[in-house]
């Protein structure tokens, strides 16, 4: 099968590169670090003007370090959305070098498309293949058919590192403009409803690359024994909530969040007594303990907008491709997360957090409300509209010199009116139905017994002060003692 | 027309209110302060015992003095969701003696089905008529269906001071139980998609109760010179908005939030070049200014869950329910505010606020953190999911002596990633796109003149600090200093 059938000439990276002008905005495609473009990135960081650039950079998610650490370490970036995960963007965010905004992942194709974010000068996208009017993507889908609509012009990187394989498994559905679009009509989690290929207008593509150079591969550390009582109190907390809850009766589609809160997760759902209601995974990245699951037929179908996988488990993965497409889908970042999808599938969501207040309140981006250390990517989407809403974290960090559990969160990513229980290696608190007075109690007995002194002196402050939501503004943000 | 055709004795609201055993969940219908039962708790505050009933009452949003006046200050209540409005609910839960926690509207229905919320032992429902297995509802609509369909016994209250003929207005549509659950399948703002009438299993009737006793009316107070600023700033957002998004080429969804901010959007919209497009109203509660604007043919429908009227307002639809029911329709509340809807729907919404701080968290609910003022409502449920999500207010409260711009705000109800625009009478604060740092400055410039040096001082100590988002928290919550 031929790789290319475009009918636009193979060129070198440099000469794309050398093409892009002062300010341009340029869209690439990437999700979970996975699926983004690679030579024309790094072409351009080797330009000797790279640091006089300007660019504003929007991918679906996060890409990799061509792109976040190379391309930005020159300088070449001014402006990124809607996410960024390496050191260098990291630190450039954090002083005021990079403007930054991070954005609902599921939001960031109708942004581009209808306001809120630039629309695309150029899109670089990287594809397994691509012909007249239709590429096929590689190991992510993300924004991916977005940047591609909003964009003036398009380049596609074809990457030989890339099995050709993975177009089957994607579902290139795109929901039509607001305010006459349709639902999205998606029943179940593994259910095709779209396009293996993304489909552009011709007279867009300038050029093809060629390269091959693999995507990074995820390296997980092993759970720690806080990790694995986090996911057997989890545990617990799902099989009680699978007997009560008449939604989940029969089917429970669930979502983790990336890295160790994921790790988590997949411990969890193995001690998990599921009977014989149908589980599938619902969504934004697959990693390897959802394949696992898969594999070891725990779950009946996983859907989502990224592979991102260890070099074992992209192995295991790439060497059955048919095989897999039966039951892992990948879909547009604005359909695996789409509020209304997220909602009617009746997702128990488990998210991971930076802290989490008294009264439930989720910081999942910044450090003393001020330093990022991640961007939100899906976990408003999943914790807003999932069913069940779990947020499962260690009840320390720094290596148990901070409380996770603090009083006021400095920074608020999903609200107390979004995330529902809160799981650590104490407990779970179960917050839903319970006033702001109930809540911090339940918050208390999931921190570590080691600030639980601290927070509860701070709570009997708040009382003290009278309200709804007991808080003491002048000690909200103190470090908490530990003792 | 007879009202009643339900094989079921019509009794006295005391001989109801009589059976209620403590520590009952009562569920009530009524949103938007109408259409709520009336005879029933104001029996119940009769009873010697009304302080020892440890109520737990659950509307679909704000309901009369009957309930959260009369009833509330026996103390029967001791638990309230998912929205209180009156100062004797408001005073019971600022000072702890009633557990409250306020829900977005959107979600009632499925935390009253599937977890969150305790299930009705007794829903009592006011309607226009009731028969075998049906009932029609009077003003409001909200969680109604779910609060008869949760609870184990239903009484309903037969208002023949509520005009029969609101039935018309009814479009009861049930989405089903996820994770099985359908698309939504609504695309226009004025169709229907469903009955006019509530329907349950006949057995679960225990009574049907006659009364004759009015919703109360509003009164709006006259916009003043701020609030025609606000509107002026607001008309010309819209105008530029509805120019360069291609979204809004050709049809415009507008949703307002309740009072004030309602009544400055109705008086923007009217300054508002719309030409040819069609323009409906997608909201949760029906105000004059919507009925006046679908009088005027300036608004093709107009969709919500509730008819929060004046007296006038009132009479005029009351006159006319028939020629109304061509353009006006009454959803549940998980179908009038349904992310997915809102989000394919391409919503305008226009909220208030208490306070907006400097990178554009909003609080909608308290004051310094701690005194709730009101509920979230919808709020969340269209600044979340709607297409370009503005929040118009005042820059100052409290006659001037308050910001309502401040530097990190005390609570956060809809977080950065939520709301885009910020209108006040001092200009337009366009947050999309723009990083933290980018965002304060635009936010100095709509506050106040007189709290701008004290918020141009805050963003100084901040941006020393350090951190993608500027914040001091030393003193964060220092009151502003009016120069």
């Amino acid at each position: 099968m031929s790789r290319i059938e475009a009918g636009v000439p193979v060129r070198a990276a440099e000469s794309v590169a050398a093409a892009v002008e002062p300010g341009t905005v340029l869209g690439v495609s990437g999700f979970g670090s996975v699926g983004y473009p690679k030579a024309v990135p790094l072409a351009l960081a080797e330009r000797g003007d790279a640091a006089d650039l300007g660019l504003t950079v929007v991918s679906g998610g996060n890409v990799g370090a061509e792109i976040d650490e190379t391309l930005m370490a020159t300088g070449a970036i001014a402006r990124r959305y809607p996410y960024q995960g390496s050191d260098e963007a990291n630190a450039r965010v954090n002083d005021g070098r990079l403007a930054f905004h991070d954005r609902h992942v599921s939001q960031v194709a109708d942004e581009l498309l209808y306001g809120g974010l630039p629309a695309p000068d150029l899109t670089v996208v990287e594809a397994v293949a691509v012909g007249d009017g239709w590429l096929a993507p590689s190991t992510s889908l993300g924004a991916t058919p977005a940047l591609v609509e909003a964009a003036d012009r398009l380049v596609v990187e074809v990457n030989d590192a890339q099995p050709r394989g993975l177009e089957a498994l994607h579902d290139v559905y795109r929901p039509g403009a607001p305010p006459g679009r349709d639902p999205i009509p998606l029943t179940e989690a593994g259910e095709r409803i779209g396009d293996t290929r993304v489909a552009f207008d011709p007279g867009k593509l300038d050029a093809v690359v060629r390269v091959d150079r693999p995507d990074a591969t995820y390296e997980f550390r092993d759970p720690t024994a806080e990790d694995r009582q986090v996911a057997a109190n989890l545990a617990n907390f799902l099989s009680e909530e699978i007997e009560r809850n008449p939604a989940l009766a029969e089917a429970v589609n669930l979502q983790f969040g990336v890295g160790s809160v994921g790790n988590a997760a997949a411990l969890a759902i193995e001690d998990v007594a599921f009977g014989d209601r149908e589980v599938a995974y619902v969504g934004e990245v697959i990693q390897d303990s959802v394949l696992d699951a898969v594999d070891a037929g725990g779950l009946t179908a996983a859907s989502a907008t990224s592979l991102a996988l260890s070099a074992e488990g992209q192995n295991r993965l790439f060497g059955d491709l048919d095989h897999y497409a039966e039951r892992v889908v990948l879909r547009p970042s604005d359909v695996s997360n789409a509020p209304g999808v997220v909602r009617r599938f009746g997702v128990v969501a488990v998210n991971a957090a930076v802290e989490v207040d008294l009264t439930g309140h989720v910081n999942s981006t910044h450090l003393r409300g001020t330093r990022m250390v991640n961007g939100i990517g899906g976990s408003g989407d999943f914790t807003r509209s999932g069913l069940v809403s779990v947020v499962a974290v260690p009840s320390t960090a720094a290596g148990g010199d901070a409380s996770r559990v603090v009083p006021m969160a400095t920074h608020v990513d999903h609200t107390e009116h979004d995330a529902g229980v809160v799981v650590t290696e104490h407990g779970v608190a179960d917050l839903r139905g319970l006033s702001p007075r109930e809540r911090a109690r339940e918050m208390v007995d999931v921190a570590h017994p080691a600030f639980r002194p601290a927070l509860d002196r701070y709570l009997e402050r708040g009382l003290e002060s009278g309200g709804h939501t007991p808080h003491d503004l002048e000690t909200a943000f103190d470090p908490l003692e530990r003792e």
